[in-house]
């Protein structure tokens, strides 16, 4: 079990994720400098077979890291770089959110979730407020294997979701909104605390989080 | 402006709250003893001609005060004991509450809107998770001068109600649910941090607070 | 129930809430892009009739909407756009401030009450450390049909004017002050606590939900 | 859409959840009369033909209930009553807990996923203080298609079960441990902000939750 | 420096602080046997001249300490024990609550200060709500060398006298109210926030400290 | 009642106050233009004989204003402008502190305790860890008729100092330090907590309050 | 790496901690049946050589697993249970507690060190607030190996104390206090904020955690 | 005792702390000018013989500090200015690090802890999710006569080596994460909640402080 990593320094790699996991290791960008994330990006892709990623950067480091690296996709939208995505699989996960200002929480889980393989659709500013924005794609919720559901504010909209489909729901959190928010504190404590049965919850502002929670619904099936 | 109450000793009962506010002050039954509600409730009888309500009673202290000053009616389940209660008034209030937990609340809120004159109507147990059955009564709700809307848990109910009639919305957070609701602080932020427009909030499980604020609405018309 | 929203792939505008709540939605300006404001303003003033508003802007994207959609007024103390604002009523709401720090907030909950036809007056720098400043204004609240009450710092105001008049008094926290008071945490909490019954609350700084609570009110006259 | 429940007065039992959901609604025991449990379990055995469960019984809840409902089954650990359980399903859900404290919650997670019908394998006591005693069940771990994780105090234990597996892992915090873990608030707060990828998380003491969450998963399948 | 204190073991009983401070030390009652509060009590009795006090006593503790210590005057309201009360100094206080509910307090605050020998005078129930109560007693409050001001739920009252009289505002949250109150937090942080200057502020429900701070002023005299 | 302020629109200038409170209104700096301070401090001047006062100031609107209104004196460490400083009065207050950051908060206790006509004597830097640095100093503290003691961190010096002298003890918390003292808030509730008898405190980083809080403790000689 | 423990069912004793850490597992009583209790004491005296402890029990389990488990010391005041205890070594622990009410957490503190082999020295009520009692300890405390340091309320004892002496200082915050103690969460803030280098902090009334500490560090000597 | 510190007047520098703890002030550079830490470097390093410190350093500060005072080694990765290093003693610290974000605090840690003559190591990037690589390194902590264990996010890591070796661990909170990580609130909860027996903890992000306790320990061998 001494092996399974390689030392860089700075970083062990952790190359033995794949075999584990099913996933090679995700590099989280922010505090990284580009030549250690290209150091990481380098290991993960010899030792791995499957997609890497690195999530949360900056334009700027982008381009150095995708400029040092070949054969990555820079979403930027997403802030999430890809070598080798995953190939599609019949899983389909529909990304629902609340407001246009959890969209770059939605666009980091729905380009993490295709990197990964899953079969993924949109379905944006569906707030509780005109329930009937919601109401009105029921079909395309009731397609979902699994949903996730993102929402800042009060967070009230995985508890409706959870209440219409029986597929898992990940509820993600996000900071948007002001005062009593706490920035997304609220949502947070509210999608714990849901009515509905069976949520379950990631940390605030985590697309990422609630993609790879959805890959290993997939990976159970 | 230094008449306006009578100093009881222990209390000083504001005998012109009737006058300025359009309401007798109404006596908070926690932390006092019977004789001192006995007191208070006929300092407030005798300066006044509108209602008189004693809130959040024991059965033991309602018992006493009623025993000790005739005419009132006590509601064991709103824990409320009224003298005079005001003649209904055309201000429809529906009272929604979003699980069977939150009974007491509710019966708090129907009960002190009562007392003051209003028209009360129920609605129990529709909460977001089973979100058809708050649908079906959207004619009830179109109906209302104002709605009180209390839940616990991730209190979510007043969002979709807020986005369903263009009434004032009084939401009140109940203590209802466990972990990480944090005894109402969870939906009291939740409600606070609504998307959905110009909603009012009111303490922790005070069903009274939002019959007065109702009964405020009503005076306003 | 499909229709009453028009799907603009970034946003699904609520074209059904005047309809249901008597008030077009209202943009909330943060986290969106000029282009996406537009493009909302233009379908809400199509598939509506009443007041268009978008609120929390900055002069820089309320100049390149207002370029873009003719028509629009610009309030910069309220950073607020308005497009035909509703005519006045018979509804006086007084909008009463604390402290000349609590000037912003203020300015957009009278802003917003005008735009949506209620008739507005305002009150400054009447807080409870020079209390005959405020009592030397009783007759101009007891001619409100309902009162905004805004303070930060320990949020003292509305539990005395709450005490002064019988109408709905909605109170405002805002995030002046410093050190103990959480930006705004502190004068929620109190105005949440106060003795003086029926008052209501809303979120941090949010002058445009006590705005919209009093329109609310008014239509239920 | 307004069938769907049955309107018990003090109740709306949502009839209509085992059609969307695929899982008949779970009666949530406290705050809820004997009386009360008996005319909803009645109503959902009638509409529904799938499992009926009640969580957090007292035993002498319980008793009551089962008496007047016959066919129930009492697990006095998991303080759970259920009638008619789902057949087996080939979805090995394995739960570990970290302490001999987090049993009841154990238990109770248990239970409730064997009800519904998943295959379920217990590990207990295999906190990281003592990490080989994990390491040591690393192949239950590989067979495992959900792992429920419990722990309390300071809640490391979902982290390196999510490191050695892919399938998906639900933490669940406890309220064991007492100072500076408050009650479950560290354990909640530490699985949220785990370092081990797609983890999900639900409410603090949640078995209940987190074998809903389950069932979930294994309908996906 | 070695001296100063007297070692009985349990407890160090600091029989110097009368000659540093000008005030024997005051024994905490709670968490301490009657025994122990009988053995300090005769230490700082036999090494002071001035008043010895213990506070925050039940009844029977006060009845096995009294009988065993002769002297001492109980006062069961204030759950004070007190020897050699001192004699009565023209320092004038005035104790000031907002409610019935906080009487305790503020019987703690006037048996204490009067116990070291300040002139006190009690104002009760002049809440914020019905300002016209404390402002019927402007002349009590103009003839205080110093103001205790007691307070629970929005703690406003404090920044009401602050800006009404001159000298010293000792502010005391209580832990009077409930849900948002938690406990006495939110007075406490609004009485630290407030717009009036110069008040000062002691811990929730500390009627003693309060009064020992009034204490400390009237020797600066 | 309805004298005693000016109205200059965006202010209500408190000039009744000097007669109230003995002190004129102090402006308080941040959120006011140039303009409105000087608006404010005219209108100050012209109607009280006292000292009149400016805080937390930045360099380019205090000369702004000190050149508007001249006889103004600018402190730039205590971030305060001054006119008429009131003549110095026999009442000796000491300003401790713990550490050289603390200094700013100091500088502002000590600026405005000199300008309303205390007699200020500073010592700095002698916080606990090195406890004969304070009480090599206990001379000084003798001599105080109060102590202003300022500390960030774990805020102990004021427990230790109350222990030393029976004058009163003003505790500031200050927002110096990192992680878990929380912007003050750790010293803010380690004063309030104080096992030291009769401490009171003001809010974090207001050497401001304290200052005016000593001018009220002299005011009652 | 599969051995090191014994698998009881309903527990896994970690028989290999004494290997890998020097000293065997303890039983953290509470939430444990006697038996359970029973079976996991008989397990550790089996397979180690050390003392073997069970903390925080009641008189009525200690008496029951001291009947079953021949051998066993109880100490009542520090709720200890103890078979074989290690002889005494040259590493003296000084424990230092602020005041009376701490005595319950010193007392578990000083027989765990004792239980595992530590040196102990117990100086009691030598709080801040009377600083000349710790002062005239000098001595005792320049002859500690290490310092457990307990305190309550402010929390202030081990910034004092880690700066007179040179040694380890393990600050134990408890829980003695009321109000803005919040039941020991400000003297661990203010541990964790302390001025004095290199105090180290465990759990709130966590005296076992202290005295383990210092055996961890008695070790490595 | 009125010796053992020089009066700068803006600071006094404890020239004694060398003497009673056996290690020279440290000065915390933060909120100091370069003119007032050059002089207290110049202070210390006059009255002790030992290592002078200065941590928290800006490169342009630590320029202008080197500058004047010759001699200095400084850090940056550290932050870190030293003069008269301590000769290396038989001490060996391992600082163990969960992720390369946490490198700043570990750098802290490790330059620190050299400094003052502790022999050090490092291990970088072994967190719980890829156990088998801290697993990989047992021989290494085995040859600890203390542990540095720094971790951000859920802080599992000092769990898990806690179980490991005997020696003293300390823990180190880190604020890398986010949402509800809360800038290390919730390692830092973790750590203290730990079920690893005997591990302390310090300040979030404090590699200083856990160094300087790591010399107390060595100290005390």
């Amino acid at each position: 079990m001494t092996d399974g990593f390689e030392d860089l320094g700075y970083a062990r790699a952790d190359t033995g994720r794949e075999r584990r996991l099913g996933l090679p290791e995700v590099v989280y960008g922010p505090g990284k400098t580009s030549e250690q994330i290209i150091g990481v990006v380098r290991s993960l892709l010899a030792a791995n077979t499957g997609p890497v990623l690195v999530t949360r950067l900056s334009d700027e480091v982008a381009a150095a890291v995708g400029a040092a690296v070949p054969g990555g996709q820079h979403d930027p939208a997403a802030r999430l770089l890809v070598w080798r995505p995953a190939p599609r699989r019949a899983f389909r996960v529909v990304v629902v959110s609340a407001g246009t200002s959890d969209a770059p929480v939605a666009a980091e889980a729905a380009a993490v979730a295709g990197a990964v393989g899953l079969d993924v659709r949109e379905l944006r500013d569906v707030g509780v407020a005109g329930i009937h924005r919601l109401l009105a794609e029921v079909e395309v919720l009731a397609g979902a294997d699994a949903v996730i559901c993102i929402a800042g504010m009060e967070g009230a909209l995985p508890s409706v979701v959870g209440g219409l489909v029986g597929c898992p729901v990940i509820a993600v959190p996000t900071s948007v909104g002001y005062g009593a928010t706490f920035e997304g504190v609220t949502p947070l404590l509210a999608m714990l605390s849901s009515c509905a049965p069976g949520l379950v919850v990631v940390n605030i502002d985590s697309g990422f989080g609630a993609a790879v929670a959805a890959h290993r619904m997939a990976g159970s099936r």
